[in-house]
């Protein structure tokens, strides 16, 4: 790849937004750090890669993706290590899924050197935004759309690859009540529930908001075929803790290959822990919970890390899982993740990208 | 409903495009009318509803359906009549179907005084737009998406509802090749299939690629659970005639309710002519095939209103249709399809909406 097609320049903000943030009591989306990453492909290349001040987009009401959502994003943190040095927690597996996402939905190919090198500058001018207080992170938000003014439904040609970032604060683990869905469906094979499409969080929304409605927190996505398999939960991977086995839905076309669950997969087998990654049915799950062998369950993501489930319904009964206080293995992999993270162990995985 | 909590306003272009139109070569897309529909819902209402000169929008990076595609459009064709009057074709049944779409992405209701007042003062202002040459139209686009500046994911609150509207010259009827797709899925029973979802045509993008690199027009996508039944082509409903009897996929949660679809279905019955709304399975196609009885096959939507389908590729085998100089239902319902869009034969389902 020729990577002087592109180069990044950068365009420094005349009066950084910084003083508006408020340490002690930061709300995630609140507020975006002061500067932005974009770059447009067109005629086959990439080119005008910039870093600029954060601000509005002048868009056509004709723009391509407004109308035929041809969108992918990512999301991946930065945190202070333990000398207050920013880092990234494995930007490449990002880097690596936003990729094979882009190939799915029709979008170009994100070189390494506009992504990474993308990021690292933009982290680095924008490093007074990198939180310090305890379990904070900037969460980083790559994305790039077909951005064509025109309606026609035919293979695009201009695209916009963007970063933004903002400061995101503590995460405090509560338990999340969970409705398992017959219903309606995220993922089904052939289509694109693997990728970070756009169009795969939209389709949630009513699904949600109509289990929110029930008093439930999250969605347990079945299989779409036999209704039968449980896939994710709400917009994370799902762990269920079976006896002395941890079980996860082996990956595929229809789930997300999350960074958080093969770290949660990678320190659970250094622990000695067993890692199963297969089917698993909704029906065996109430059969363990029925034989005193559900010991914990829970869901991970990079906004959440991992959210411990304190029950499950399905077909109107609900299982309660034991008290997350006697629970094991849900707060000695969140213990040692955020202890990696914020670089209070050693990185024996070579997680961690500095800036 | 209150309808005193929007009015439209109108604020003029002062100096129209019009001259920059060439009625002899209308290119789809390449040119809008002079001005746009715009109106936001916040707060649990529609306000600040507006008609004003056609230009780009002002959205923030972090603008809710960038990352998370919660988006709808719908697509309606306005005509001229024998008398050289604008009519719109059916709009009613896009209004009813966009709200459906609307209620299935989580987006708000958008009233008749909105959707179907907001249309007809647009397409009334910007009358000179209507195309006047043979077969031509002015296409008309309204669509809505969620416009919280929000990365999170969360119910979104504020929307933002479009109408804009560009002409689009003839449509010759080529017939076209097709790609019976057995590996990619387009909708599936749970999902968002029916709806007009922007994620929808995203994820066809590349499926379309790969079958127009091996040479062929348009995909007919195959159900998702058992890739056996067909279910619609490229972006159009699908019908096949099979002996003397027309078939097409019955509705259902994966099959969009074309305004075309219901127009041809209810030409043919006033001909006399049996359709039949069922499931119809590939194999089914390819035996009637064989035995002589497959006699016509196209696709039904807006943009192409009809579009003869020339041959079927399944694994690896390729079915020609008989040459369409013989064919009989689909020449009849089009010139009967469009003779009642122009005004020329009288309009007995009440299907033309005058401004």
């Amino acid at each position: 790849m020729d990577v002087s097609t592109f180069e990044i320049s950068v365009r420094k903000t005349e009066l950084s937004r910084i003083n508006q943030l408020d340490q002690d009591n930061i709300q995630f989306g609140k507020i975006y750090s002061d500067h932005m990453l974009q770059a447009y492909h067109e005629n086959g290349e990439w080119q005008n890669a910039e870093i600029l001040p954060y601000g509005n987009l002048s868009m056509s009401p004709a723009t391509s993706f407004f109308h035929y959502g041809q969108a992918i994003f990512e999301g991946i943190k930065a945190y202070r290590d333990a000398d207050g040095k920013p880092v990234i927690f494995r930007p490449y597996e990002n880097w690596k899924r936003f990729n094979r996402s882009a190939e799915r939905l029709g979008l170009p190919y994100v070189p390494e050197e506009l992504f990474m090198d993308g990021m690292r500058k933009l982290v680095d001018l924008d490093s007074a935004w990198v939180p310090s207080k305890g379990q904070t992170s900037l969460y980083i938000r790559p994305f790039m759309m077909a951005v064509d003014e025109f309606i026609g439904i035919k293979p695009t040609t201009k695209f916009l690859f963007m970063i933004i970032t903002c400061p995101a604060g503590p995460y405090y683990d509560k338990p999340v009540s969970i409705y398992v869905d017959d219903k309606y469906v995220r993922a089904f094979p052939g289509g694109i529930g693997y990728t970070k499409a756009a169009g795969n969080y939209g389709a949630s929304m009513y699904p949600m908001t109509e289990v929110r409605k029930m008093g439930y927190d999250q969605i347990l996505w079945m299989d779409g075929v036999e209704h039968k398999y449980v896939q994710e939960i709400g917009t994370m991977n799902v762990f269920f803790v079976l006896g002395d086995t941890v079980v996860t839905p082996e990956l595929g076309d229809t789930i997300l290959e999350g960074v958080t669950r093969d770290s949660v997969i990678t320190l659970l087998r250094d622990k000695g822990i067993k890692v199963e990654e297969r089917q698993l049915s909704i029906d065996e799950i109430v059969a363990a919970h029925e034989a005193g062998e559900l010991k914990e369950a829970f869901g991970t993501g990079t906004a959440a890390s991992i959210s411990s489930i304190a029950d499950l319904t399905y077909k109107g009964k609900k299982i309660e899982l034991p008290s997350v206080e006697n629970w094991t293995v849900v707060p000695s992999v969140l213990q040692e993740l955020n202890a990696i993270r914020y670089g209070k162990q050693e990185d024996r995985h070579n997680w961690l990208y500095r800036i």
